[in-house]
């Protein structure tokens, strides 16, 4: 397998996950087969897509290849028809949208920098590439964005974003410093899940 | 009346159908006068705008032609002063949006081919083009999107891109055949509306 | 100080400001620390990356310059931990609202002008500059966007771009007349909260 076909098999690896909660989340409001599949693409490709956007890569590669959608729609399918069997795989689930959202955060601050966006703004494209999928399938189904309300997901995925844009910057964007980046969200984003971490909420204040 | 005037006039009867269901809901909600524009003219152009963004045509037709935003605020405007008289006409509206749904799906993917996105991704953009704008109206006042939950309106657009991108797949991309294509488009709303057609909604799954 | 350094500082007072009112939006939904910033962010950043989008400034000045960034998350976040003493200065954050209100519609349309964007389309441009924010922190935080709901808003940035249109028309689109545009925008404004001016509501309609 060469490297480049291992970067696509990640990528669509994460799409099918993105897919699957996207999916879940449809399904839990009953919506109909449509709407369930239309959400899971939404979740799997709707980062990918702004991404692409901001970075005048049109058409996004959410349209320009069909291996995308096609494998955001049939994973969304799956869960529609098996969903009752996949509440026993919430472990599972947990895992492969971590590791989706490790890689999401590594290849849109990549893709951002090699069209020369400064650092700053690469981290934002970085982090929005990771959450909007999840931003789009909330806002479709009527919540608050839970990646706005929750533990260390967002965060994980910004602070991966920064070591990737330090890496480019000092020379290092090469195939090992990359793939210890995204381990580093990865397993962020699980140690944040099982001991419960999250961001501070709103206190009373300081008294002045 | 020459075929580029025939497609302006039903173009913007299009955007004139979906502004009143755009406005009709605002007024449902009780906005005032200039959400009930603004959320019309969003439901009108927001497809629109979608579509011309992601096959980079800048600006998007609905601020370089002034003709639409101004079919879509008058509309909008009338909706809100004439709203009791509406009521009577339920069915001749959903009739109009039925036809909007048709020449929107066919205007959007013929757009995309001809801007060279491949077939998958230029169904999805005529889709998102016929849906987006009620998308827009949904999210803005704060409902599920009803297209993810009803009837066959979305899987109309997407069969009805789909019968035109092999319509132009295979050299047939003329007047009389696209007609044909918004045809059964339009028909296809139509029939699943009086037949209650709708998609399945989750079951209890498959026991494996 | 120079023009562009006068200007650079207005435009980074807007989005300090847009940025204080997504935050205390947040706040007041008890978001965590990253949901307060990311939804200033949004409010401050949103609208001028809507339009950089449709006028196809990419990327958007928002991720192009640090600056605008850093400015919104570092006031989201003193929103955030000095939200208490905020309550006490309602008055001083509607006033700074209607300022950055009154600057984002000036600025928005011009430059949808400059890139030869027609006068309704430049129009409709610089009124989603000055409300987009507010639009994108409304849906996040699930609500029915206010500015759809409440006073002479929006009006009255649509009401400033069209001044700012016809001065670009006639050739005056120079310093002095700018400015009044923007002081007309900031005035019409307060004097429509102090005034309780607002659009109307839909009525029983007209019978024919």
């Amino acid at each position: 397998m060469t490297t480049s076909t291992a970067l696509l098999f990640a990528d669509l690896t994460g799409v099918a996950v993105f897919a699957a909660s996207g999916a879940s989340a449809a399904v839990a409001k009953r919506l109909d087969l449509f709407g369930v599949v239309f959400v899971g693409v939404v979740a799997a490709l709707g980062g990918g897509i702004f991404r692409d956007l901001v970075i005048d890569e049109v058409p996004p590669l959410a349209f320009a290849d069909w291996r995308y959608a096609v494998t955001a729609a049939v994973t969304a399918a799956a869960v529609f028809r098996f969903h009752p069997q996949l509440a026993r795989l919430r472990t599972t689930v947990l895992v492969l949208d971590a590791a989706g959202l490790a890689l999401f955060t590594v290849t849109g601050t990549l893709k951002a920098l090699d069209v020369h966006v400064p650092a700053v703004g690469a981290c934002m494209i970085g982090m929005l590439t990771a959450i909007g999928g999840g931003l789009g399938r909330d806002l479709l189904t009527g919540e608050i964005p839970v990646v706005l309300r929750r533990e260390i997901y967002a965060v994980a995925a910004l602070a991966g974003s920064i070591v990737v844009a330090l890496l480019s910057t000092y020379g290092h964007a090469t195939t090992a410093p990359l793939t210890a980046a995204a381990i580093f969200v990865f397993a962020l984003r699980l140690i944040s899940l099982r001991r419960r971490w999250s961001a501070p909420v709103p206190g009373r204040g300081v008294q002045m």
